[in-house]
Formats: C-alpha cells, sequence, structure tokens
C-alpha cells in the first residue's frame, strides 16, 4: 500500500534527524527558552523581515489555531472563517470547546474572499440584535485553502484592507504554507505574509518536521501579551521546547549549495509530485473538484477506477451517498517519492 | 409609541401579580425547594400526564438553553439546530460559551425537519474523518420556531424517531410554547410535548410571567442528575426561587369558571390580536415572508409603509442592505390590547 | 417554623411590588434600556458620586460574580480571594465553569487583608516559575463578608493601594451591602465603595429585591467594554430587564419623610434585629465564632441548645463531625419582624 | 554550566533516536492508528498485565492531565489534589481553563493521603450546602509526588478504598513514574498501578523520551467513551501520531541482555546519581527538606553555598523571602552523566 492519503505519512527530513541527533546531549533550558529556538525565532525574522516579530512553538495545528483563538478573542467573540476551513470541520470543536463560536461565510474555491468577509460584518453592523450576537473579531483563512487553492497578492491586501475597516485580526492558518509559497503562480512570500497579517502559523508537522508548528506574530505590540501562560494553560507548553525549536532551525536554515531554506527547497518536491499525478488524471480525461496548484489535488472519478486504485494506493474518499463517481483527493509531500508517484501514474494510465 | 416588536413588553399577568403580593411574607426555604415550586411541579405533571417528571425553574431563555445543552452534552458533542434556530443566532454564543459547538441544517419555514436531521446524521457517519468531528448528540427545535411556525404531531414524531435511530436526545425550547398550543390547526399538547422529547422548556417570561422559564425532563432518568449543581455552576440558580415558582403556580393553574390553564387561555389573547393584524396586511394585498399561525408575523412591506407605521408604532425590520421592500415583524402577545391592535389596523388600512 | 437561616425568606418590600402593580402595563424596550433601569442607573451615579458610573443589572450573586469575573480576566488569569469567600466555596465553581481558579489567600475575620494579597503578589512575582502559574489579576471581596464582618475605610483604602501595586482589579460583592452600610461602627459609603474599587455591585436578592443584582463600574473607562453582550452570553441577560429596573429604582429612591434611600433605611432593621438576638445569647453566655457587627451572627452553642431552638426555629449548623458544642448562624433581613425576634428572644432565654 | 535543574534538559535515549532514524521512511496512518502506537499498547497491556487495557498517546504532561480531566468529569465537577499537586499549582489553571475547579487537601510529605480524601469528603456529605459546592469526583495523585516521595502499595490500596467508599475516579499522574518503580523501598510495579487505579499515565517526557505521555484506562469500560475525539477537541491529538508510537515502544521493550524494561533500566541511573549528591550533602551536615528516595532531592542550603554552587551548576532555588537557609531543589534523570555528578559531587565537598 502505498500512501497518498495525507502529508503527514512519513517521519521527518534527515537533516532534523541529524540535527537532534547531533545536539542529543546538548543540556539546554525547558520551555522553549533554548539557543534552538532563538535560532529558529531569529531566522523566522529574517525571512519575514520583521525584527521585531515573536515566535512560538506547538506541537500541533489543532493546537496552534486553538491558542492563537484563546489569545486573541474575548469570551463572546468569534472567528470568521469559511465552511471548509478547519477549524469549522475537522478540528472536533477545539475553538468552540475554548467558548467561542466558528462565524461562517461561504467559501469560494475554497477561499475566504475579502467580499465575503465585508458583506457578513455590513450585515453584522446592520442588525440591530447585533448586541445578542457573537462579535466577530477575527478572520481565519488557511494558506492553502482546505481544497489546495492559495490566495494572491492581491487577495490577502483585500483581506486586511477588510479587517482594518471592520476592526478585525487576521490570522493565516500556515498549517501546509511551504506547499503555497513554491506553487506555480503563487506571488505570496513570507515577508507578503507577515506583513499583511496579526498573526500566522508556519506548519512543520505536513512539511517535514516529525511534529510542531511555529506561531508568529509579526508586530507583537499587545498582541501576544503572556502568551506563553496562555499556551500553558492550555496544554500547549513542551517541556523539551528545543525539539520543536531544532526542528524549525533546521527547517528555516538555507541549504548548503542553495539559497534556499530548506523548508522551501523541500516542498517543491510536493508540487512536482502532484503535478505528474494531476497530469496522469488530465491525460485520461478525468475533471477535478476543483484546480489546486499545491500538494493536495481533487480527481473526480468512478467507483470502478477507484476500486482498482485503491487495492495499491490509499486516498481520501469523500462521504459516499450513492453517486456514480466520486470526489478522490491525492496528497503529496516533501518526501513522495518519484518511485512512489511513477506508480501510481502508471496505475492511473493503465484504469 | 405602540409596541408590537416583541411579547416581552410589559410586566405580567394580574394573578401573578396578586399571588405575589398575597404571599409576601410567607417564609419559604430558597433555591426552590419551596411548596410553590412543588405546587408548580405538580401542575406540570398533571399537565404533560408524566407523574415522574421532575422540573426545574430558571430566570430566563437563554439560560434554560444554556443549562439543558451543558447538562446533556459531553465536552466534544454538540447541538443540531436550524439555521434559525435561537442558540445559532441571538444568544450571544451562549453555547459555545459553555464549550459546545452549534450544528446547523438549514430551516425549512423555520423549522427542522426529520429529513434534514436524518441527512445530517447519515453524512456524519458515512465521513471516515468523523473522529475529528464534533460529535452531534442532540436536536434542538423551538416550539414555534423563530418564525412563528409549529410542528405537527406527525413532524415531531418523525424527529423523535430520527433521534432514536441517531442515539439523539431531542430537546424543544418553549419559550413562547403556549402561543403554538392554541393556534389554529394545532395538534400539539402538553402531552405529547413530553411524550416525544427528552427534554423541554415552558416558557414564562412572553407568556405572562414577569421573568422565568420552566425546564422539564418528562422522564428523567438519569437525564437530570445533580442538574442543580449543574445550574448554580452557570449562576442560574435563583436564591429566593419561590419567585419563579409562584408565578408558575399561578399560569398552569385552571381559572375559574374555565376549565383551561390560565397559561394557554391567556395565549389565545395574542392569537387573535395577531390575527387581525394579519388580515389586515391581507386585505391590503401584502405578501408575508413566511405564513405564521402564531403570534409573530412577517409581512413585506415596502419602505413608505414602514416610515409611516414607525411613527406610531415600534416592530422589528430586518437588516436593510437596500432593497426596496423590507421584511418586518409585528408580534402580539398575552396582554395585547384590542384597543392598541385597533389602532394599527386603523394605520394598516390607512397606508 | 420561624426561619433565621437567611436573609432571602420573604418576598419583597411591599414598594417594589406597589411599583411593579402601578407600572405592570407600562410598554418598555427590552433588556434593561428602558426609563426605570436608567432611572436606577442614575440613583447609583448620584449614591456614588459618580457621574460616569455604568450599572448592569442581573438576576442573581453568582451571576453577578460570573459576569464580572468572565469581563475582565483573561483566560489564563485567576482570582484572589478568601478561603471563605463565596465564589470560592458555594457557587458550585461558577468561577472555574468560565475557566478561571480563584487563588486563596486567608481570610482574617473573614476579610481578606492588604498584608494577605500582598504576602501573595510578593510570593507570586518572587516565584521563577509563574509564567506556568494562574496570573493573579483581580482581588474579590465581599463587604460585609461571609462571617458577616466589615471592612473599615482604611482596610478598603489599603487594599486598594495593594491592587495598584499589583496591576490588580478590585472587586467587592455587595450582595448584603446594605448590611454593612448601616451597620455601628462603619464609616464606608457609596462614594467610598466606588472611590476604591474597579467594580462593585449593590445586592438586591438579600435586601428587599424579590431578586437582582447591579453591577456598578464607577469609572468603566474600556473595564465594560460590550459587557452586555458578555452578560447575555453567559445567560444573564433578562429580557424584561425593567423588572429589574423597577425594583432599584424603588429600593435607591429616598423615601419619604426621610431623607434615606429605602435600601439602606430598610437594612437597618435588620441590624436591629440581629442585636436583640446576639444581646440575648450573650446574656446566656453563649459565645461567638466571629464578632459580627451585620445581620449575620454566629453563636457556638451546645448540642442541647441547637436540639431545643430547632423546633421552632430554622438556622444553619456547621457541619457536624463530632463536636458537643457547634457553630451556628442566625440570619435576619430587612423584613424580619419584632414579633419573629422577640419569639426567638424569648426561647434563647428558656434554654 | 551543568544542569541539575530538572530532568528534561537533554533530548532523548539513543534508542528512541535509532527507531526513529531506521523507520524514519516507513508510511503510517496518522493520529496513534498505526503499528508502533499499537505495539506500544500491547506492551502496556503486558507490563500492566490488563488485557483489555487501552492507552493513549499525547504530547506532554499537562495536557495529559487536562484530557482525563475533562473526560471524566461533568461540568460541575471537580478533581481532589494536594496543594502541592502538579494539577494545582504549575499547569497554569489548565484543569480550571476546561471548566473544573481542583479540590485542594493538604499534602504530608507531598503525598494526599487516604485519611486526608476520607475528610474531605466527609465534611463535603456532612455540609448541607453541598448541592452548592464544586461536585469531587476524582482523586489526582502523582508517583512519585512534587517532593520526590512515593506511595506504598498499603496507601495506594487504601486510597483506593476511599475512592470506591465515596464513588471517586483514582488517576496517578506519572509523569516520573519509572524514578518511583525503581526507586528503594518502593513496592509497587505496573500491575499494581493498573490494579489500584482507573486511569494512569506513563510519563515519557521526563524518563527517556524527546516527549510523549501515555495515557492508560486499565479497565476502560465506559470511561474511554470517544477519548480520541476528546482528545482532538483539546489539540492534543498528533497528526503523526507514530512519532508518539515508536517512543513508547522503544521505552517500553525489553533490552537486550537484560530481562528489564528500558524504561526501568534508564530510570535507575537517576536514583543512583541523586543518591550519590544526597550522599555528599549529608556527608557535609546538610538537611533536607523531606526524604526523597527518588530522582529530585530537596536540601536545606545556606546561601553561601548556593552561591557557590550556582556558578557550575543550574538547580532550583525555591522563592527567597529573606531567610538565610533556602530550599533547593537538584534533579538527576535518565541520563545524568558519571561526570556531571561527580564534579557537583566535588563542588558540593568543597563548599
Amino acid at each position: 500500500m502505498i500512501r497518498f492519503e495525507n502529508d503527514y505519512s512519513e517521519g521527518c527530513h534527515p537533516k532534523i534527524l541529524e540535527l537532534l541527533r547531533d545536539t542529543n546531549f546538548e543540556q539546554a533550558p525547558g520551555y522553549c527558552t533554548d539557543v534552538h529556538c532563538e535560532k529558529a525565532r531569529d531566522l523566522v525574522r529574517e525571512a519575514c523581515k520583521t525584527p521585531d516579530a515573536n515566535a512560538y512553538f506547538v506541537s500541533g495545528g489543532t493546537q496552534a489555531n486553538k491558542v492563537v483563538t484563546s489569545q486573541l478573542l474575548r469570551p463572546y467573540e468569534g472567528v470568521i472563517s469559511s465552511d471548509l476551513g478547519h477549524i469549522a470541520t475537522h478540528e472536533a470543536g477545539a475553538v468552540e470547546a475554548s467558548g467561542h463560536k466558528v462565524l461562517i461565510v461561504k467559501n469560494e474555491g475554497g477561499k475566504l474572499t475579502a467580499r465575503g468577509v465585508s458583506e457578513y460584518m455590513e450585515n453584522f453592523w446592520a442588525d440591530e440584535t447585533r448586541e445578542h450576537q457573537v462579535q466577530p473579531a477575527m478572520v481565519y483563512i488557511s494558506i492553502p485553502t482546505e481544497l489546495g487553492t492559495i490566495y494572491s497578492k492581491d487577495e490577502l491586501v483585500k483581506l486586511r484592507e477588510t479587517c482594518d475597516r471592520f476592526g478585525l485580526i487576521l490570522y493565516v492558518d500556515g498549517a501546509r504554507l511551504g506547499y503555497a509559497l513554491v506553487a506555480p503562480n503563487n506571488d505570496l512570500s513570507f515577508e507578503d505574509i507577515a506583513r499583511y497579517t496579526d498573526v500566522f502559523s508556519i506548519g512543520g508537522t505536513k512539511v517535514g518536521a516529525l511534529f510542531g508548528e511555529c506561531i508568529v506574530f509579526p508586530r507583537p505590540g499587545l498582541l501576544d501579551k503572556n502568551f506563553r501562560t496562555l499556551i500553558k494553560s492550555k496544554g500547549a507548553m513542551l517541556a523539551k521546547g528545543f525539539v520543536l525549536g531544532k526542528q524549525f532551525e533546521a527547517l528555516l536554515s538555507r541549504t548548503e549549495g542553495s539559497d534556499e531554506m530548506l523548508y522551501l527547497e523541500i516542498s517543491k518536491n510536493a508540487i512536482r509530485q502532484a503535478t505528474k499525478i494531476k497530469n496522469a488524471f488530465i491525460d485520461k480525461g478525468y475533471k477535478f473538484w476543483v484546480d489546486s496548484p499545491t500538494n493536495q489535488i481533487f480527481p473526480i472519478l468512478p467507483r470502478m477506477a477507484i476500486d482498482e486504485l485503491k487495492e495499491h494506493f490509499s486516498f481520501q474518499i469523500w462521504p459516499d451517498l450513492g453517486q456514480a463517481e466520486l470526489i478522490t483527493r491525492f496528497c503529496t509531500s516533501w518526501c513522495t517519492s518519484d518511485k512512489d508517484t511513477d506508480e501510481l501514474v502508471e496505475a492511473i494510465r493503465n484504469i
């Protein structure tokens, strides 16, 4: 069974294992106060060109979303997300478990649009009963989206302007950020993300780390006040924080012989493999649910094709309530091998 | 200014004030352990023909919804509601503030249908990622709905069957229950509500009380275990609980010279007045957003008509985002006077 | 059975019932936006000589404590209370249910001292692990305390200074405030309470109202931002808010033929009756757990005396784990009658 | 600077790094459903001789405490802990952040005694106001305690009996469990812990893992129903769960040439090194705050000695409020080297 069901099926990039091994017996203080975490923070500041940025490290993506929303919302405030947003669907109500409502705006190609947010806010302000409603205070988007699509710089700027107009915090969940930043036609950089958001995450779990997400406040001001204690109260403070720090140090360092971060360099592999698979499906005439430029692709396949492919490959199939054709998801990653991809491509050709 | 904007604009039925006055210096134990609360509970049991029912009294409707959901849901469970459900819209996220997600099924005429709930649950069970989702555990409906519509006995039975099929608790928010039970074509009784639900409320605030809702567990079993402590922990336990008990004692008692509860008797006035207003709008050729048989009606009016009526009457106008005609809501109650209604009817005729 | 077990055994002062009756059919907007609430707010501002104060009305004391702490604490912050504080003992964990820890400092005669708070804070700041601890952010005291004792102006000023020194909010739970303000040797006034606290409550439930507490922000600034929505999200917003407004309007108005608020005037009765009972116990040679100048007294009685008094009077007896003498509590109120008190005094004499 | 300040200053046991490296490119399903997690679970079942046990893996100790309490307590229930319990002191209110109060019983030598719990419960049941109090529902202890002391089998059995008598769940936080199980005079085994508790954790973070705790339900019954979704809702579900599984697989496997688990084998080193340090302090005539048989020792040292040692060694010093002698904590671990210990011993001798 070759796994294309997600981008967290394997361990981590060998350079991370090497660093963990080489520094294994270094003694360090706990709770992300060590030199590796500080190095990783410096690399974030450098990549984002934000010398005042603060960065925090937590174990997973749901945790990152939970601590960020809990930190920045007052008890009666909610966060606007698209109906497909990860916080709205696949986090078992983690945001609600902290007391906050996820406010839904319909997605367009997986994305939340500035227009959608504007309409929501205009309706809210036009409603005389708004005092009795959850107060929208934050906009949550992920780059790339749950459908693998990406935001253009223009779209992000417009969201920023909309947030400014309505006094909303803009948060980007970057669980798969690497795959967006190296996607064809992408025009966003770390610097842009930092410039146009109030807080964002750089995902490690799905982009080469054993585990871990980095939460960045580009211009912290009061936003991250006592954030470490909040993180602790959510059970999200790692005692051996240096295990997170070392991983991000490795991922955000530039690789020898290249002028690029390991994080971006390895992200490219996912795109390359996804493109090969996508082309194989196109060649066979299959359509896609959505045109994704990143590492998740969503071919619509007949049941028979699915059954055939399932014999050797694992991938996601959308809830099946009787259709003849089904939406599927194939996911590549930083470590998808040419060999595995070629086997899948061959199998697609032979459907 | 004559108020048709809601059904809680005046004090309470004079019989309640009388009872409060006549018993004012009676000494009683606190926290709903007094004889008036017990009398009210007996009247509930009698009306519902459920000798084992337990009943609790709290101050308001949002509070009732909050304590019921908090009592019956585990931390990761959610409650299914229509998109127009009060808990989904106008309670400032009270359910989320207790940690639970409100799961949305599209309303049909304000109602949640058995089919809608079934589809939601089938999708949930068909989804392989359901473990990562909020677990649906309760169905919330209100009778009448936010649009003033009512459920037929057949509809309620079907919801019950659907809940049984999927292991869901069925909760009816009866903030305006009286107005449903006396509506034309209604075929539900207290007995039916008690038979087909696991928990429901009998609203006092909007039906003749100064304030107060009665929460009924028809067959408590383990459902209401330690519910009093939960109520306390939500700040919803009234020290002078007898103030609630006396009000429900008055409302649920049969009136002299009639064999009917005061609660239902006074509810009829609201229907009678609403019908007069409805007919006045119909006579003028106006359409309605929804055909409501209870005390809330939703005529669609041109701006000019609204402006004219607004000079002398208060009523709700839906958020205005540029349409020439707007949805409005006129609300009558147990104490709407013929005089006030006649003035409104006259004004409608003269638009 | 004559009840001396608490101060919420009867209805309300007749002037409140009169006002409720006289204004019963007045139409008013909901949610405390009516003229009676506004009148009551004006009376608060006048009594406190704080023209900028905001005041809010909720149903009960636990609710008041819950909304205030939830409004003013961030998720990882806690509130300092004495070990006997109501929030620490008899609110079923309402503060914790909102996510906040109650931090304990040992009481001295029921009171929290400036020194006790200082020591707590100095220890906290001296502790290198404080980042991993709940951050103390508010001081909670009640006036009078759970033991019926009161704070002198000097003690309150010192607490204020301590709070300022450590950046703490000072909150006074005034569930029985009236009984403190008219106690012998009391030197605090509404004006003082308002001057030295950030937020306090004026209790209605135990001082003549059917129910209801008034929460006052003397200098609101940002402290009460969106407090109405927070109140709603806790289920604490009363639809017929005017029922609360009318009660506080009556209580805080000056009575004819006197230049005193009804609230303070009726509070005096409780002190007068308590003093008579206290003297009766003293005459019999009984000792007290604590010397309380307000409406709760705590004689230490032998079992036999308790058994005798229990035949005709209800009062509280502390958990009995084998002692020959037990602490008891006798509680008077705004409406304790001379007749009832005299019967108790007679019974004490005859023990 | 040689660190004796805690037991999580270094990476992990080399066998864990080896396993991570050797299996790095193995593809596995996510969220702890892989073969390594299953293997680790089997090893837990075998060690505990509980074939029906379920085991779950989370990132850290506070997280473990948070998900266990949240899973097993109803909203108004609390957990009994000693005043020194980790959940009561150093988790930034994580239990309260989930809505539950930590109920305090005074420690005896760091421990919670059956007698202490009994007294608490008897007082609770004797109190007529208990309905208005947080309901005690769970007992939390850690083995070893925060003071490094351990429970005898007899003490654990008595706690179990007390819990049974009062209907309480017994939870053992085993963040440092290994160090207890190999301590001199210890008479508890994994089997005992499993037999006498309802749920317990096996700490990895402090005993050789990079990070991770294993939560064990020896006889799950309904106790762990939907626990995976609860874990997710707290942000505690790791996508690459196999990283946790592999670590516990390595730790709980028996090592070649020995018939002992790696987990226990490496724990012994900590005891050996701590004993050497302890003896050095004894030889110099210093006293200890508490007599700890595990990896944390608490010598009481004069300021001058502290200042001297601090030049080359890091260790904890209790909050300093003016005493001439201070309590200190020296902590060894699975990987404390003879060389480091010898240097410290030498320094102690030369004070």
